[in-house]
């Protein structure tokens, strides 16, 4: 009898896309906007879900208190009001497309949660765009 | 071809999150400002998602008008502005958390859904906490 | 160059619509379902919208934190989780409508915001209801 | 390391369901309202989901400004603003039931995204009822 | 103490914008897309609000369910699943913009609300579209 | 015969509250985060509305086309993926507070706008955080 329970979250940042390695008309070319090099940012919308059983005694998967304080130490308070790219030591080196932060954000939660439970994580980058990853 | 056609709903209800069983000072500290004994309330946002072929005379999976006349007749009109634990049989000795209300509505609904057809139910408890359960 | 700046919050609470001068029948007959004696519940949603002139050295009307913080202090402390017939002074003696919930909130906030400055709140009770009073 | 991308787009169309070769007595039996000859309306909401690896070059699964580009060549030119029986040949003889749309939206763009990558559509036709197909 | 309450409802209806006594051409020209012979369609979204004093008696400005009602007879049962050009005698020498169908409402509605209290109408024909009228 | 026509419209960028005048303590103290020296970012969504009399001829009160072109040039081509401080002219030396934002794209577009018309602007910083401003 395995639930899933799930907790929106939410931070906002800045972030440039591009590859140091790459010439600038390259990055142009491959990211277009999204390489302006003042930077341009967005309202992150976090969707994690964490399933496992239901524990008889509470009727809890998880306490969702205990979720959102998860959140909001491994996400929010390293994420928002951030710029991705100069701030947050994991996209040093890694290009914060949606899809790199939600394996980013997908891997510290994932130390954090016990082994028998799965995780996904969805993140909308707007309200139009969004992505999600399991592991 | 498997389709999944879902259908949303809503209820409105009271609940207490806590155990006849737990002494107060336990029921306080597990599920804190939950433990209401004067009980506080949700507007509960349902999806019922049903996955099965399409018929190929009508086009449907299952006529949504029969789905939402069974959702109607099975949720709405045993939990809309109800008391959970008060009024709800299936919650007299069960905590009605998010996850244990998502399994009792999965049960109901499964057993009037067609055997060849799969169930998936999502429960809103809060714009922010989300459950689901397919068996 | 007076602009409106709007904060939205949420609280979860339990009430029931009904009259203590009334009789049963005269409830139910007025109040229907909503008279149930064992209370039903909703998510409310806020919007706290406050109008003045923008501050030329800080470029606000007013710090949002600051009213994010007064709302969290007049409305979700004294509203939350709670059962607003039995635990909110307010409502001792006034049916908790929407609109007189509008007004009640109205009236602990205009106390606390700048006289220069206009004030409307919109309540939701359900997505489909909601309710505006601007004094 | 696979994750799925989504995009979200619009089209608005009229659309009658019904069989020509059934009798109208038949059509309004088990299509109702949504028989009316001279047609009734929907904003539909689509939601593509792409699933693949990440390209370690982009950090990109898929260019979304290339998904975008194809959602509007494949479904929102043709789709849009139209007839959905009259004017769109893949509904000549097929009813446009929304299981049957998100189908016919599946086999177009599933012959325009890589074969190693896996596609999920999800079509709003209202607000309350979706429909989802991945193949 | 004048209070405004809301109700939100819906339908789905086809339409085609253009003039019977304009050529064309004229039509494809102002019109574009929105003139195909063959109709489109949308979810029109509606949000009909009522001002007016608290009656002291019930709490309510109006009782919500009389005002679910009037809408049902009068927006809903006249309009959902209709096609608003040939089955709705309103439109049938009035261009169905949202500006006309906004006034349309407004007068059907106006005749049957209290003359103490405002009445306003907003109508969404799109998520991105949409209109208000207030006499 | 005055009906409101409104159109949302979105735009991604970045920004720094701060003022050049002040130390870098008083900016802390006022701006908090905000204040991040390497920018953080929203997706601002924004509403433009627009009130006049209906056309006769079209039913329009203007071509939301139209208005769909004007928000394009003056606003999402001047700041969408833009650095509001660094690249956006009106913001060298105002800063870029919801409230000043609002302010210059009312401006700028009341200046293309018929002046029997009413203008109003609401922008959408955060889901929860929101301002609006007409002349």
């Amino acid at each position: 009898m395995r639930v899933t329970v799930s907790r929106k979250a939410h931070f906002n940042a800045a972030h440039r896309l591009y590859r140091k390695d790459w010439s600038d008309a390259k990055n142009d070319e491959v990211f277009g906007l999204c390489n302006n090099p003042n930077f341009h940012g967005h309202n992150y919308e976090l969707i994690v879900s964490v399933t496992g059983e239901i524990d008889p005694q509470t009727g809890y998967v998880m306490d969702m208190k205990d979720l959102k304080d998860l959140i909001k130490i491994e996400v929010e308070d390293a994420f928002d009001h951030k710029n991705l790219n100069l701030d947050v030591p994991e996209f040093e080196d890694l290009n914060p497309t949606a899809e790199n932060i939600v394996v980013v954000i997908f891997n510290k939660l994932r130390a954090r949660i016990h082994a028998d439970m799965d995780l996904e994580i969805t993140l909308y980058e707007t309200p139009r765009n969004f992505v999600s990853y399991s592991g």
